[in-house]
């Protein structure tokens, strides 16, 4: 018995970003609560020289969505990185599910000693085998961003538990 | 061809603790560049409700220890959460990674289906199967710990792109 390659590629990051979803939806509520512009949570940074808030849910969503399309041989929709709102922010993550509810496991099954070849950094490219390309970068690459927004929403007092980050709206399930 | 349930969590665990402590060392030289008690990191909360640094590497270590012990049907080593210094973070890292080591992939390996059940919080539990709960809990946990501990230190201002998390001192390999 063993996990096919697909398994452990797009439910992971179908849940992650549905999870990314919920914290979204509770940093809304909790501005709301608050009464400031939850808008002011987009350019937010844990450092001056650190990407804004926008970016790491741009770059979550299109790891989850880069990975499954170079794993399986697809063609991935572009998205223009001009979200300035939270809803906008709220809409590319549902545009990355959707079109990963697209992708068939079957193009992606298999594919664990394929050589995959990809951009690092503006410059240079890595190639790695499609197993250790999902494991060893993608993956770790869809949790670097959720959590990292995760913990921009935190440290600006949204009320989130790590139950959010790992179970999202079927936390009480 | 699929991948084995030992491939997707003991090299991925061992990775991310191993660019996790290179990230501790590379908070350690900047610590020393720029005068300060590199210890006072230990400590170091993004948001006052938030568990400090010393917590996210204990419990990124432990997520990875308990996920292994579990999956294995081993006994992990217990470690008394006492740690106040960067070197002690370092030997509890190190003393993980260890154990780790000792893990045969045979135990791990045809497990997917085992019932896991394991404490959420303080007195629930959760039961999943074995695939289940190396996907969508260890590995989602593991990474959310290591990431935690990074947003740290770059909100503190130490010098670490993401090619530290990815890729730790094999960065430029």
């Amino acid at each position: 018995m063993t996990i096919s390659l697909s398994a452990a590629s797009l439910p992971v990051f179908m849940t992650a970003l549905r999870n990314l979803d919920h914290c979204l939806d509770k940093a809304v509520a909790n501005a709301q609560a608050r009464k400031f512009d939850v808008d002011v949570l987009v350019s937010a940074r844990l450092a001056p020289d650190m990407l804004p808030f926008a970016a790491q849910i741009r770059i979550a969503c299109d790891a989850a969505k880069l990975g499954a399309a170079r794993l399986g041989g697809l063609e991935a929709p572009k998205f223009a990185d001009d979200e300035t709102t939270m809803a906008q922010l709220k809409a590319r993550i549902a545009k990355t599910l959707e079109w990963l509810a697209t992708v068939p496991p079957s193009a992606i099954d298999g594919q664990e000693d394929k050589d995959i070849t990809f951009p690092v950094g503006r410059e240079a490219t890595r190639t790695m085998k499609g197993q250790a390309y999902l494991l060893h970068w993608v993956l770790p690459n869809v949790f670097f961003h959720v959590t990292t927004a995760y913990a921009l929403l935190r440290h600006n007092g949204v009320d989130l538990g790590k139950i959010d980050y790992l179970a999202g709206a079927g936390a009480a399930a």
